[in-house]
């Protein structure tokens, strides 16, 4: 047995057959009774837990049989946070279609980018992403449907994160670069079959393949109805962004004869299903919001992008309305921060701000810390339909897990624990994190790559392929070379 | 001649005749032609800027005189942040009050917070804030009106950071605690003048004393006017919170008998003048807009605390309006992120999403990324009426400085330097900062305090003054001790 009892989160799980305890942690179940553990232990078998409880407890009955038993000094214990919409093969983009219009922003940088990336590109893009997303203690995330999911999923393997991975898809649509070239429905269904074929389940079972809509205006009917059939077949999810703009609203009342919009369109056609992933969902009625409560589809709020792209999503009323929502960053293109920690912060602030238009006054009590905790925990592990083994620390269920250093000037003093993890947390804090029973970061070191090569590798792959895409930025201010 | 070329800020001013040369940096002066030296540097005799250019010819000019040679490796180099809006002496209170209601958040929290204060609880306080102002990048703040200025100033002059301090000033109002006792209006002239003598133009010039209106519903018309009268006399500046909620507007027409708001009615008594930092000023109407414009008003946009108590600001008409608009973090009950460069993020985010509610959409291009920079640097310079000194790096100016790492997982790819600071940039990226000459952060390390001791003084303050005050939190989790 080692013992490791070093500031941070040191020691780890170096072979399959390991066992071991962390302990002296505050523990953030998140599970259905809300327990936190003042001083708290977890007892791990290889990728599982097995035991969870006081530190006292679980030291007592385990000691004897952990191969390592780290002391986290008061530490936080997290489960790992699950980010549901990400455009991984967007995050060598950042930056590229900053303070411009959604029409230059789509068709003028996009798509040129998107249309011009090799799966070399979105390998280095997913690394580069991964490496964020691991920072901000993300132990999963939902690709919201990008370019070569082979190149992702090589990535994914690699940084040893969790991930459902999705296809961009479309098979209709106008305004695309021609070099790209419109796929007939049947190619995208056989293209994510073979996707399926190849990726699901792999990694460890790290690694699940979904289907994906890119938006209801680049879909046929068939395309949409074919793709339900094919999740079920496959008993997998379906992710698509849904309802963003009011004039996908507009174009869907006047094309696909309903009454309102997206989800209206969708409700009518029997899409909407509990295996659906919605993301951003912001143009919503009460009757369409009422459509995704009663069918069990799971929402992904992005407020960063919503509020620079799209509006103020209805978070509360789906909430209330008993809606699963999560969070999600959505692309680098869009945010730009990749940080579902700055994300947390954000939906409690937009969230609180927007009541003010209903109510004349802000409401400070709308989205407390709590559910926004849930937002990114167990709603987003019940968002990709993973909730039985991921989302909270439990017996039996995978050991995802963050640490999270409190003790540094940006979160002290600490009076409501719970309410500075979600406002006072910079990305900064979080130290260390597990996923599959692995470390994949410790003491803020990216484990299974070299972050610095990752960097040199995005840089280079990312100034080819703007060439590659002819994108140029205007200059903002008066450059002197 | 020292030459350090060492990655980071090595590098320093050791003494009161020091020179120093920093190169091969991105200058982003913030000048008035908005120019920016891809490969620039500064020459620094003592507190000020000597020359500023390109790399090659400051360094040829320079070289034979400076004691210090620094080389930032293409860091960027900007001027240094001015937070324009800080309740230093609420830092020990993060986390009391989130999720509650205003009215519980003031007469349960920070009024029995801060009546129950020493003047050694505000040096503490101020040292935890300014830490976390410094590791942001501030280099100038103003503080909104607190407890104790003399133990702010003490720990303003520790810290090396340049400030406008405020007493917190309150001359009547309803439902304050008993033991805190309303001030003669007299009193509280005297007590600010007295806090002018003994620290304005203190700490090397670096500490300057404003006069304080905590807000107008706490104010009589004659400390409004006698305010004004003696900040003309001192020729110094007024801190006041204006038009917070629609409730201070109804008081206002009520009692002050005018048609619309506070800031009507302190135009009506002739208030508005160009030393006055409006902070919030949120619920404007166009013909108050205009009041404000004319008379050089200055506005601190403090867009965490507003979306989560207040509502949303007009900034883009205030700055269409000509409004020297800056930004502020607020107090850390209000926020809890002490950070301007989270603000300068939120401030777009907001703003960009705020154009849905008059134009159905948002519009991503309002206030871009250079009006953000400008809001931090220029703008909160000339907010505090301190810009013939700070706000820009140009020759004649006070070496107040900060230097960014961008090449950082959270930064990269730089497409668009300018934006990325914005949008991409986060706390800590910021590595180095100068204020008046002298380092006072290098390498993430604060140089004139300890951190640990810090934190550690700030908590044992913060717990017994919470004792003190008898603010108890309610239990949001299931915590099992």
């Amino acid at each position: 047995m080692e013992t490791n009892s070093s500031g941070g989160a040191g020691g780890g799980l170096g072979s399959e057959s390991s066992t071991m305890i962390l302990h002296n942690a505050v523990v953030v179940t998140m599970d259905s009774d809300c327990r936190v553990f003042q001083n708290g232990a977890v007892f791990i078998d290889i990728d599982k837990i097995k035991a969870i409880g006081q530190s006292r407890d679980i030291l007592q009955r385990f000691s004897h049989v952990a191969h390592h038993i780290l002391d986290l000094h008061g530490q936080i214990l997290l489960p790992g946070f699950v980010n549901t919409h990400v455009h991984t093969s967007q995050q060598l983009g950042r930056g590229i279609a900053d303070d411009v219009d959604l029409m230059t922003w789509l068709h003028h940088r996009i798509w040129p980018y998107e249309s011009n990336m090799t799966e070399e590109d979105s390998y280095i893009s997913t690394l580069l992403c991964g490496v964020e997303l691991i920072h901000s203690g993300v132990t999963c995330f939902a690709e919201a449907g990008g370019q070569h999911v082979t190149g992702m999923a090589r990535a994914v393997e690699l940084l040893g994160l969790r991930a459902c991975l999705t296809e961009s898809i479309m098979d209709s649509g106008d305004g695309l670069p021609p070099s790209w070239g419109i796929r007939t429905t049947d190619e995208c269904l056989q293209s994510q079959k073979k996707l399926y074929e190849k990726h699901n389940n792999t990694a460890d079972g790290r690694i699940r393949i979904w289907l994906g809509i890119r938006q209801v205006m680049n879909s046929t009917d068939r395309l949409l109805l074919e793709t339900r059939d094919a999740a079920r077949e496959l008993k997998t999810g379906i992710h698509m962004h849904v309802a963003e703009i009011p004039y996908e609203n507009q174009v869907v009342m006047e094309t696909r004869k309903v009454d309102h919009g997206t989800v209206t369109f969708l409700d009518k056609i029997d899409f909407l299903q509990e295996n659906l992933l919605a993301a951003h969902t912001v143009w919503v009625n009460d009757t369409e919001i009422g459509f995704l409560s009663r069918s069990g589809v799971k929402v992904s709020h992005c407020p960063a992008s919503a509020m620079r792209m799209l509006g103020f999503a209805r978070i509360r009323e789906m909430l209330n309305a008993g809606i699963t929502v999560s969070l999600g960053t959505d692309g680098a293109p869009s945010n730009n921060r990749m940080s579902i920690v700055d994300e947390m912060y954000l939906a409690s602030l937009i969230n609180k701000g927007r009541e003010v238009y209903a109510k004349g006054t802000t409401d400070p009590t709308a989205l407390p810390a709590e559910t926004l905790l849930k937002m990114v925990t167990i709603n987003g592990a019940k968002s990709v339909l993973w909730d039985n083994e991921i989302g909270s620390l439990e017996i039996g269920k995978k050991a995802d897990m963050v640490v999270i250093n409190p003790f540094s000037w940006s979160m002290v003093p600490i009076h409501d624990c719970i309410s500075n993890l979600v406002y006072c947390m910079r990305t900064e804090n979080v130290v260390s994190v597990m996923c599959n029973g692995r470390w994949i970061m410790r003491d803020k070191k990216i484990l299974n790559v070299d972050e610095e090569e990752v960097i040199s590798l995005a840089k280079e792959a990312s100034s080819k392929l703007l060439r590659r895409a002819g994108i140029k930025l205007p200059s903002r201010m008066n450059v002197i070379p």
